[in-house]
């Protein structure tokens, strides 16, 4: 995939499907399946999961969450509830297949979180990153990985109480959500920051990444014992990471330890996906979905950016960029198809969205730039002058 | 440990002893043990044992191994044989507490293999790591661990069949197993070669990473497979790795994932020990054990080096140097007491061996060396004289 110049993700999740139980991993060995989920690798996903939202939070980091500009928060804000909404409402109107309130609710959940990684790859390539696009599409993308993360516990608790709530229920379990993450990420500020400084003054090898890796999966398991999902917390544990003076180090030792563990995750989500059973009907709810990511990010994001800097072409190359769903598309599709909450089909049609909205984004990033590396309006401008037109037109 | 100038590795042995379920661990919360084992966590130290013989490997290296003086083969191969047949037999001969034939076959095995690492560490310190004494030692615990493993294989083999078997039988047994341990050797040397050469071809992060866990995981299950226990194969892969160009890579990115195998590892390895079980007849079989130890490396290591340097002096402290027994012990005591061979007794009696070896070893090394930094006979002379006069004398 990294030679076909695409997401190495995408390998991960191809060898997963080919070489799993449904594929070639059913062929028997001495009357043995090749390959079958045991628990080991199952724990092996979790972790894959927890590391992949860890290192996420890294990238995002407290003190860039805080200083977010009120642009990129509305931005995020409407990138996350349009797709929700929109995707809850379509899934359960047109049922393709037949959808209740909780598959609904999971796809709804699945399309909020755009996948930041192949865009700032792209944009890299195009030498627009710090364009005033790519500050957008960085910034808001964070509120996307934050709200998307608050969404889908939201959607667990509903799940798991089998209620559909009232309007003012449902706000209660929003605030409520909000306030328990808020309340979890400030602790994890608190003690991480405690705790790495304590770890510096050891002598010892390994003392700053045990002490990371500890925060980690405590917070995890912190956020799992209050009824957030684990990743909550491990994302929340990354930001508290994010602002100390260990970050490099953080960061180098969970990119080797991920190695292991996250390939595992993209390759059990893609051996989950069974695609002997989906249907005819099946494809088109896939091509539904798919059109339902796509508009509702283009129209959820490049509308408020449009607006913001007072230019249509800004507002749709923003748009494009949010497209790409990625890592918690799939993580919640996973935990949906896990909980019960979707089939075969719906997990079939979530795997296919992220996958091909990964890989349409990068193309249709570098046409909606053609040629021009930056935009006209803001091509002479310097970064504070961006920013300070930014601050004011919104 | 680091801090009181010790090995790491004894905090985790401790940390496993003091909060394993045969202690703290046992408190009940909510109804639950606080600790106790579940099929992740020995996963974790399985993994554990693994990775610490793949890193034991790479730094022995199988270049380093083919190149060996035959003095330091000599001074290994009754390293190895005297403090097992010594350890079998005084075992057999003095049951405290009674054992059988198993149960003294894995007591012989766990003395053979030295723990380098420690004495390394010293010599580092005292600045004569680059001394007659410093490379004999370093070239006999080469020899000592590919033994060593070699002697467990072979124990395994007598152990799993049940039968004791006669003089003919038993060499049979170590001819087949040295053969079986040497293909092995070759084929994990020719196809690590090929796909370290491959994986450096591909663009994609971590490629490296994955062919070098591909083929210390691979190695491992072929080696079980082919009837030898798992941490022969990884040992076999880290010397086949340890020839290539990547070798600092890989070394790197080990050293990062083992910060979450293997302490896991030690920490089960204290866990397991049940240190109410004990009566005092197993604390003086502890004694024989732990002397049993002290005297076999003294005089099996010692003696031959003294003939093959004319020195006693020199004799003498590579027989000191010897003594500790690390991680290889305590692999071969866990899977004793996993496989039943051993009782809790003598499980507690291997443990206590390997961590008291581990703390006196280097207290007893740096009395032999006293102040003098090099020993008198060679210390005028260059590295090619050393040799020159080494490979004449034995």
């Amino acid at each position: 995939m990294a030679r076909l110049n695409m997401p190495e993700v995408l390998g991960e999740l191809f060898a997963g499907i080919v070489l799993g139980p449904f594929a070639l991993g059913s062929l028997q060995i001495w009357g043995e399946p090749l390959v079958a989920f045991n628990e080991h690798v199952l724990a092996f996903a979790e972790i894959g999961a927890i590391l992949i939202l860890f290192v996420a939070g890294l990238e995002v980091g407290f003190a860039q969450f805080r200083a977010l500009g009120s642009q990129s928060l509305v931005i995020g804000v409407c990138g996350v509830l349009v797709p929700f909404l929109l995707g809850v409402y379509v899934v359960l109107v047109v049922p393709l297949p037949p959808t209740d309130l909780p598959a609904a609710l999971i796809v709804g959940a699945a399309l909020t979180a755009t996948s930041i990684a192949i865009t700032m790859r792209t944009l890299e390539e195009l030498g627009v990153l710090d364009s005033i696009e790519g500050r957008l599409m960085i910034n808001a993308a964070v509120i996307d990985d934050v709200l998307g993360l608050i969404v889908l516990s939201i959607v667990i608790s509903i799940i798991t109480t089998g209620v559909t709530p009232s309007p003012a229920e449902a706000t209660w379990v929003v605030l409520r959500t909000l306030g328990l993450w808020l309340g979890l990420l400030l602790s994890v500020v608190y003690v991480g920051s405690r705790l790495l400084t304590l770890s510096k003054k050891w002598v010892a090898r390994g003392t700053i990444e045990m002490a990371a890796t500890a925060l980690c999966f405590g917070s995890a398991a912190l956020s799992a014992a209050i009824g957030l999902h684990p990743i909550v917390g491990a994302f929340s544990a990354g930001m508290a990471i994010a602002e100390s003076k260990v970050l490099a180090q953080v960061r180098e030792y969970i990119g080797k330890v991920s190695l292991v563990f996250s390939p595992i995750f993209f390759g059990v989500i893609g051996a989950r996906l069974n695609l002997w059973a989906l249907t005819p009907m099946s494809i088109y709810g896939m091509l539904l979905i798919l059109a339902i990511a796509i508009i509702s990010k283009v129209v959820g994001c490049g509308i408020p950016a449009a607006l913001a800097t007072r230019s249509s072409r800004i507002g749709a190359r923003v748009g494009v960029g949010m497209i790409s769903r990625g890592e918690v598309g799939l993580i919640v599709g996973g935990i949906g198809l896990a909980a019960g909450a979707i089939n075969q089909d719906v997990y079939a049609q979530i795997v296919a969205m992220a996958v091909i909205t990964t890989i349409v984004t990068p193309i249709l990033l570098r046409r909606s730039f053609g040629r021009r590396a930056t935009s006209d309006k803001f091509a002479d401008m310097t970064a504070e002058q961006r920013d300070a037109s930014l601050n004011t037109s919104l």
